[in-house]
C-alpha cells in the first residue's frame, strides 16, 4: 500500500496594507483548495490564526500570511494560481513555493519544472534545487522581497521504525493515543491541537498558540514513511529541543531539517551523522538552510520483492 | 549540460550445451543493440571473449556468457527479448537484469516495472528493489536457475570531484592521459585495453585477461556525475583493492558496492561510512550483496539555480 507522503508547500506573505487573508470566505478556501483535489476537514481558530486540516495535509491563514501544505497527488500548483490571482500578485511580497522529491514522481500530475514555468508568470522568483537528483532533494521557488519572511523550521522524517511506527500502523489506531505517542500535550500545554486520524492510516495535527503554530503529518506506510513537523516556535527559547523530542519518538532511518531564518540546534538529536548542508542566501534578508542527517548505525535493507 | 550515465545491465547465461554466443556474427549484435537505440563504436577479443565498446556502455561476449551495460535513454529491455527471442529462452540457465534508479527517470523510455512485465513472459524470474524508493536504490529481475552465477563485483560512484573529475569535465581532453589518471596500465599490466573518448565528455574503457574483464564508464557532468566500473577479478587475490585505488582517483560523494557470489574488501577505501547494506540470496546458490557509502565529512551543497 502506497501513499505519498512528500509534500509541496506554499507560503505567503502580503504588504501590510493588504486587506485580511482571513476576511476571505470559508467557500474562498474550499474553491481553491479544490483546485488541488484538497478539502478541508476540521478548523482552528484564535485572535491571530485560522487552522485547517485539510483531506490532505494543512492550511494556516493569518492576517497577512498564508501557509498551504498538500501532499498526495494534489495539484497544489493550481490552487497557488487561483488564489495569487484572486488576491492580486501586486499585493504579495513574499513568496515561497517548495516541493521535496517525491517516492514515485512518476504519479504527480506535474513536475516541479512545470510549476515554475506557472509561477514565473504570475510571480518573478528563482527556482533552486538542494540536494542531488539522485537522493533527498528540495525544489524551492523563491519570490523574495524586501521583507524579512517570516521565521520558520521545518523537519522531514523519512523511513520511521519502532513502537510508535510500528501504532500508526495497526489495523486498530486512535487519535488520542497517537497524541500520547507525540507527547504534545505534555510538551507544549498552552497549545490548542485540532487532529484527523486518516483511513486506514495516517495522522495529521496542527497546533496555536497565540502566533505560533505547529505542524505534524504523519504517513507510517512501510516502505515508503513520510512525516513531516512545521513550526514557528523558536525551540532554542525552550528547555526542550521539539525536533530531539520527535526523533526519538518517530525513530526515522534519515531525516532533513530546514529552516528559513531560524536558528536550528541539533542537541539531543538520535546518534546520527550529518551528511550534507546547505546554506542559501535568498537575499540579503532571508537566509534558507538546509541540513541532512542519518542514523549513525548502517542501515540492514530487506529487498523488497516487486 | 545532462546526460544519465545511471546504467540497464543485462547478465545472460547459457547452458553448458548451447551454441556458443560468439558464433553470432557481429550483424546480429549490431541488429540486437540497434533495438535500444546503441551501436558498436570499437572492439577487441581474446581466447574467451569478444568485448564491444558501445556508443552507450559495453558489451562481453563470452561462449556461454552475455553482459550487456547501457545507459542514456537506450531501451535495453527491447535488446534483451530481441535477444532471448533469437537464442530461445530454453538455452538460458541465469538471467539477471538490473537497472540503477535513474537521476531523471522520466526521460527514460519505460519503468523497470514495465520492463518487468515484459521479462516475466520470456524467463520466468522474481523482481526486487533494494534501498529505499526516496534515495539510490536498485532494481533487480533475476531468474536464478539451478547453476551458480559467475562472480562479479560493481562498484558505482556519484558525484565525483577532485583534480580527476576536473579534468573529465575539461574542454580538451585525451584519452591516454585518462589512462594514466585511472593508473590502469600500472595496475593491470597483463590486461589488454580499449576505450573510447565522447564528445564533449565521458569516457569508456573495456579490459580483458583470459577470461577475467574490467569495465569503466564516465559521465563526468556536474551535478549528475557517474561512474560504474565492474569486473569478474576477484582482486583479494591481488596485493591491492581496484576500487579503492579508483575512488582514490575520483573521490565520489557517496558510493555502492554490488557483489554478485563475490566476496568484497573495503579496504583502503576512502574514509567512508557505510550507510546501509543489503544480503539478499537470489536462492541456494547465489547471492546478492549491496553496499552504500558516503564519505565520513559532511558534503556542503551549493543550491542549483534552475
Amino acid at each position: 500500500m502506497f501513499f505519498e507522503g512528500s509534500e509541496k508547500k506554499l507560503v505567503l506573505q502580503l504588504h501590510p496594507s493588504a486587506p485580511s487573508l482571513r476576511a476571505y470566505p470559508r467557500g474562498f478556501w474550499q474553491q481553491a483548495l479544490a483546485m488541488a483535489d484538497a478539502a478541508i476537514l476540521s478548523d482552528l481558530s484564535n485572535a491571530y490564526c485560522d487552522a485547517y486540516v485539510l483531506s490532505e495535509s494543512s492550511m494556516f491563514v493569518w492576517q497577512h500570511k498564508l501557509l498551504l501544505i498538500t501532499c498526495g497527488n494534489t495539484r497544489l500548483i493550481d490552487t497557488v494560481a487561483f488564489i495569487i490571482e484572486k488576491i492580486g500578485a501586486g499585493l504579495i511580497s513574499e513568496l515561497n513555493y517548495q516541493r521535496k522529491s517525491e517516492f514515485s514522481p512518476h504519479l504527480q500530475a506535474t513536475r516541479f519544472e512545470d510549476d515554475v514555468e506557472l509561477l514565473k508568470a504570475l510571480v518573478p522568483g528563482t527556482a533552486y534545487r538542494i540536494g542531488h537528483l539522485d537522493s533527498h532533494h528540495h525544489y524551492l521557488y523563491s519570490a523574495a522581497g524586501v521583507t524579512k519572511q517570516a521565521q520558520s523550521a521545518c523537519l522531514l522524517m523519512y523511513h520511521i521504525e519502532g513502537e510508535a511506527a510500528q501504532y500508526l500502523r495497526s489495523a486498530e489506531q486512535e487519535s488520542s493515543h497517537i497524541r500520547r505517542l507525540l507527547n504534545l500535550d505534555r510538551l507544549l500545554p498552552q497549545f490548542e491541537f485540532d487532529d484527523h486520524l486518516f483511513q486506514p492510516c495516517g495522522y495529521s495535527i496542527n497546533g496555536l498558540f497565540e502566533d505560533k503554530f505547529l505542524t505534524i503529518h504523519i504517513t507510517p506506510q512501510e516502505q515508503s514513511s513520510y512525516v513531516s513537523v512545521e513550526t514557528n516556535v523558536n525551540f532554542l527559547q525552550y528547555p526542550f529541543n521539539i525536533f530531539a523530542e520527535l526523533l526519538k519518538v518517530l525513530n526515522p532511518s534519515s531525516w532533513d531539517i530546514i529552516g528559513l531564518n531560524m536558528p536550528i540546534d541539533n542537541t539531543g538529536f538520535l546518534s546520527n551523522r550529518r551528511v550534507a548542508s546547505c546554506d542559501l542566501q535568498l537575499n540579503q534578508l532571508n537566509d534558507f538552510n538546509y541540513y541532512h542527517y542519518i542514523q549513525a548505525e548502517s542501515e540492514t535493507l530487506i529487498a523488497e520483492v516487486l
